[in-house]
């Protein structure tokens, strides 16, 4: 291994063998964290070429088991986004495809930090369960098109170790192990199609378009080369998605948004991915009638009708999606009032996921409870007009201390300008 | 200090502050080896400046017992090497430098690898001991101006821990770390003046000249922050030092050499850097007028009976000294015959010192045990000419097999060209 390291430190490119040894002895423990450590560092300043990230993604998806979809007839897709704050796209673009017979069996996580998890969120409806067998997970995409599972104990055990060793080694913005940890994780789901949500700005990975642009091509070129369909969309991350920031508050905006809302940007970025899914599955190859399809299922309730299917077939209480009053609800809610007027610039995102976690909404530590009916709920988004003493938006607490100190933070989350400025793009660019 | 590794990682300066902060928790174990990994790894790819060498280094230095000299009288003087083949020049330049009145207290290691350390050549004398304590060490200097002690348990751990994490994670060759480990040692040990041999060539850390220009350029630099009075000489690697390899056979060179005998470059090595020592320490400002200081301690016996001295004061056989034959001696010894003709162009000298540790005269692991007699003689040094047939060196060795594999390999050492080729300059710069 000291050898692998100084080749890498040299610039000098490894061979297929040397990152199959490198990985499965590293998972196995007979390399230790400090000779990773290293070479993740290596790696970070010589970087990796297309075969080097091929090899190293492969190499991770086998250090552990794969699932098997064979049993699933028809075409199987998956999501992936980098992290963004208010992101309940999951919820919302697996119905939607679901309802088109696109297959969607996907293997979610839990959240950490202040990006919640597809799992905690979707744990708001009553009784509902993502640790299920890997046979009725199958049965169940079989019979509705739909199941969401927490990540089984040793899928991809490679990143788990690597992961953890990266936070804390300075080592998590290098593209090639971006790219591997992604990836590897994706193929062992074993998925057909694949789309990609990369966020870009300040409170992500990636804060400038370049780097986002970077990142997403390297992902769609391994993606391709492992002999994936794979499309990555880069999108702004200037301000939360949608208005609702919080477990069970984000899957009521999924829920609006399956009713018909459009939810700020959500909606937008369910028909942009929803769009690739549906060309990358042969069902169109037009993306205008691919959108077309996607709004259908929403006009049509048939979208609502399958998050109905799912909740039921993992033991949630399906009565929720129509009454959200039985989701969780937390029992102090109070507004937010701007002290100055002016239009909204920029809602710095990655603090109000923090407002929220605050609230207990989120994980500081792996083993935190986390509350689902706290969080946020914006007023006013980017480019609204904001009157001196009008609501930004609305805290739910479970204390009137808590909302008063959360409060106080959301408010310290907005940048108002004197005149209207340019909105940005949201989705800045598309990567196949 | 994940921040820390993040800063290093991303060119940024590291304060005093973090700088002690690193190398405190380090030595005391609660920031891991993992996160030292990673910072070494930033730190080779980023450098550091002047002021966070000094700082690393300062912060090694205190990490565990700092040397008390306080209680010799006069100039102390220290001398270090990058690490060369044959290299027994602490073994001529002590009792030189201390013929004259300038105190060497030094402290040795044990050899690792190919290159012996200069205890174990010491304890070829017999019943010669390192283990002395602090007091015998200073009241030894101050009679009779020598003493050679083993490094205590506790002086400068943090170099300890962090040389043998680098050993393993490819972060050996990075200048910032290998002028701190160099000089925290250096300074710990608390000389005044010290001069620095760094070697350049294949066999060496530094492979080029420019290269080698820098290490000894940042040596020099720290040093002289640290209040010292510092000289590096650049010298070249192309062929072992002198005609031994082996700890007995180095310490007969050594004896030679201090009756007189030239065995190569060596005493121009021991009058270059014993040069730079007396005029540090004031004895004289001219270079010229401090190398006839140097001889005449050879020509006048001086030189020989304070090496007499440091072996009787140390519990060492002294008539060893005058009677080579009472220092261990192998039974075979095999003469190795060129296969060839033509002028010796190069002599690898990093596996000549390969040949001498096979033949067990150098550790493979720390808890190695060693045979002090055996090792190489060389016959022929570059721009020497061979005939077919004519011997190029000689195999010391504990039996006729180790000899015969030994003889194969040194043969293989020696390069050799029809014409007579430029002989590079030995001292290839000096650096004050």
């Amino acid at each position: 291994m000291t050898d692998l390291i100084a080749a890498k430190r040299d610039g000098r490119e490894l061979s297929t063998e040397q990152i199959q040894f490198m990985i499965n002895n590293f998972t196995s423990g007979s390399i230790p964290d400090y000779q990773m450590a290293s070479m993740c560092m290596a790696i970070l300043f010589r970087g990796m070429n297309d075969r080097e990230i091929l090899d190293l993604t492969l190499a991770m998806e086998r250090s552990g088991d794969i699932l098997d979809l064979s049993g699933i007839k028809g075409v199987k897709a998956d999501k992936h986004s980098t992290g963004g704050v208010g992101d309940k796209t999951t919820l919302v673009l697996c119905p939607m495809i679901a309802a088109l017979g696109v297959k969607f069996a996907k293997m979610s996580g839990r959240g950490l930090g202040h990006t919640g998890g597809t799992i905690d969120k979707l744990e708001s409806f009553p009784g509902f369960t993502t640790a299920i067998s890997e046979e009725q997970f199958i049965s169940n995409v079989n019979r509705i098109g739909i199941a969401i599972a927490g990540q089984t104990g040793n899928l991809v055990p490679a990143d788990k170790k690597m992961y953890a060793l990266r936070d804390v080694t300075g080592t998590v913005p290098s593209v090639p192990l971006i790219v591997s940890s992604i990836m590897s994780k994706k193929l062992a789901a074993g998925a057909d199609v694949i789309v990609l949500d990369v966020k870009c700005g300040e409170g992500s990975f990636m804060k400038t378009k370049a780097d986002a642009e970077k990142l997403a091509s390297q992902l769609v070129r391994v993606g391709k080369l492992a002999g994936k369909k794979v499309t990555a969309v880069i999108t702004d991350m200037d301000e939360p998605l949608g208005y609702a920031v919080g477990n069970a508050l984000e899957v009521k905006e999924a829920i609006a948004a399956l009713n018909g809302a459009e939810c700020g940007e959500l909606m937008n970025l369910c028909l942009t991915l929803g769009s690739y899914i549906l060309i990358d599955a042969g069902m169109t190859d037009k993306e205008e009638e691919a959108r077309s399809m996607l709004r259908r299922t929403v006009e049509d309730g048939s979208a609502l009708k399958k998050l109905v299917e799912l909740v039921e077939a993992q033991g949630g209480d399906p009565a929720a999606v129509y009454d959200t009053s039985r989701l969780p609800d937390a029992p102090v809610k109070m507004d937010v009032r701007s002290s100055s007027k002016g239009y909204v610039k920029h809602i710095a995102a990655e603090n109000v996921g923090l407002v929220s976690m605050h609230l207990g909404g989120g994980r500081i530590t792996k083993d935190s409870e986390i509350d689902l009916s706290v969080g946020v709920v914006l007023n006013k988004k980017v480019g609204d007009h904001v009157d001196e003493g009008e609501v930004l938006g609305t805290v739910h607490a479970t204390n009137e201390e808590a909302a008063a100190k959360a409060a106080d933070e959301l408010r310290a989350c907005y940048f108002l300008t004197e005149r209207k400025g340019r909105k940005e793009k949201f989705v800045k660019a598309v990567v196949r």
